[in-house]
């Protein structure tokens, strides 16, 4: 493993938490007003490509990354539905 | 150019658009409250990450990608600045 992979490895390991803070603040705020929906929908329609894509080239980095991050996502589309309405 | 390539390439350029609708909303609502600043900058600095790995690898779409995605989380923390201040 040289320089790149360990870089790329370690991107792939960041890209995991990006949605974990908006997550907790949702979760501890009780309210998204401000935060669009259509950001998380996006989001999720390309986690499913992206798992897609991991699975035809047999990616296990691809997959796994973007199976934790549609986990969040969908916590997150919830979220923001079920405070929307409230 | 495959059936996977062909899906890896459109799932990147729908990446390219996951931060537009939050910026769009922010800059029409003009307050970002309940937007968390913690996610876009571990989305900054994973982005760094992924176009310095991009350059060590040479892989154009990589950087292109983090490019524009880290134009749009620029833009996001400017105004979540911005109106966290008013």
């Amino acid at each position: 493993m040289n320089g790149a992979d360990i870089l790329g490895y370690s991107a792939s390991a960041v890209t995991v938490f990006t949605f974990l803070p908006q997550v907790l603040k949702t979760w501890k705020e009780k309210s998204a007003k401000n935060v669009s929906l259509m950001m998380f929908v996006i989001a999720f329609v390309n986690e499913v490509m992206w798992i897609a894509y991991g699975v035809m080239i047999n990616n296990m980095v691809i997959i796994v990354t973007n199976v934790i991050m549609i986990a969040m996502c969908t916590i997150m589309i919830a979220l923001k539905l079920r405070y929307n309405k409230e």
